[in-house]
């Protein structure tokens, strides 16, 4: 099931992100930092949305998304991340449908999301490239010398 | 002269980025934001760092930049703004230059610029490029549906 998140999913959601294996200390603070922000202000008032896929009472992934400033209908994804155990089983791509039926919803017509171009980053890439995600632009040695960005987009039918 | 802004640059600051003619009210309000963070909080704790090219006791011209989070010495370049009066005077490429020095003391090795694609903004990607900047990456109708995003970089020496 996946839904709008709720305060139960925080330390979840946490773990999952501190588990993926391709997040720093640094990047998973990140994600700490949008929930408080949500938990406080809710999704419209911080303008992260949350959602997560739960099997009964356990949160097995989630998703974080919100639209871009200064743009009409663009959209960051953030985060999806899928905890470890539950990899292949497609609640990575169903979590990916629910955010962006979501982010159609209100509007969103381009989802951008932003990823590393080192080798650790291959199987995230793949992912995105399997959802019809496509590798539209890169900033060599942005994160790092040697550490691309690069930026995949979405047109929302 | 090129300083650090004070309290007393915040009327001009605001001035000017209205009198561009570029900005709509949208991004204008987005110059009081960090403004209002930078006041508030100083440059280290906002992370904004606002300059000001002053003439006597009034303020021609502004940039603001600030380090880019989850990367190392990435900065944006969120703003760079003249006085319509002063254009073509050079004033733009002093700040730039103060900027990119500022950067680089900071640890600044690559510097990142956002703008449009629309003619509107012809003469800004100009000024951009004439400074040494590349245009490296395009993302089609990130603003809205005609009206890319073009990405800027330029590598501090």
């Amino acid at each position: 099931m996946i839904v709008a998140a709720e305060a139960k999913d925080g330390e979840a959601i946490q773990e999952i992100a501190a588990r993926a294996g391709v997040f720093d200390a640094v990047e998973v603070a990140t994600v700490t930092e949008l929930w408080e922000e949500y938990l406080q202000k809710g999704a419209q008032g911080s303008g992260y949305h949350f959602i997560v896929y739960r099997e009964g009472e356990t949160t097995l992934g989630f998703a974080c998304f919100g639209e871009r400033a200064l743009t009409e209908g663009t959209y960051d994804l953030y985060w999806i991340a899928v905890s470890p155990e539950e990899r292949r089983s497609g609640i990575g791509q169903a979590l990916m449908r629910a955010a962006e039926e979501a982010m159609r919803q209100m509007g969103g017509r381009l989802v951008v999301v932003e990823t590393s171009g080192t080798p650790r980053y291959e199987g995230t890439r793949r992912f995105y490239a399997s959802v019809g995600y496509q590798a539209e632009a890169t900033l060599r040695d942005f994160y790092r010398p040697g550490d691309d960005l690069v930026i995949f987009t979405k047109r929302l039918k």
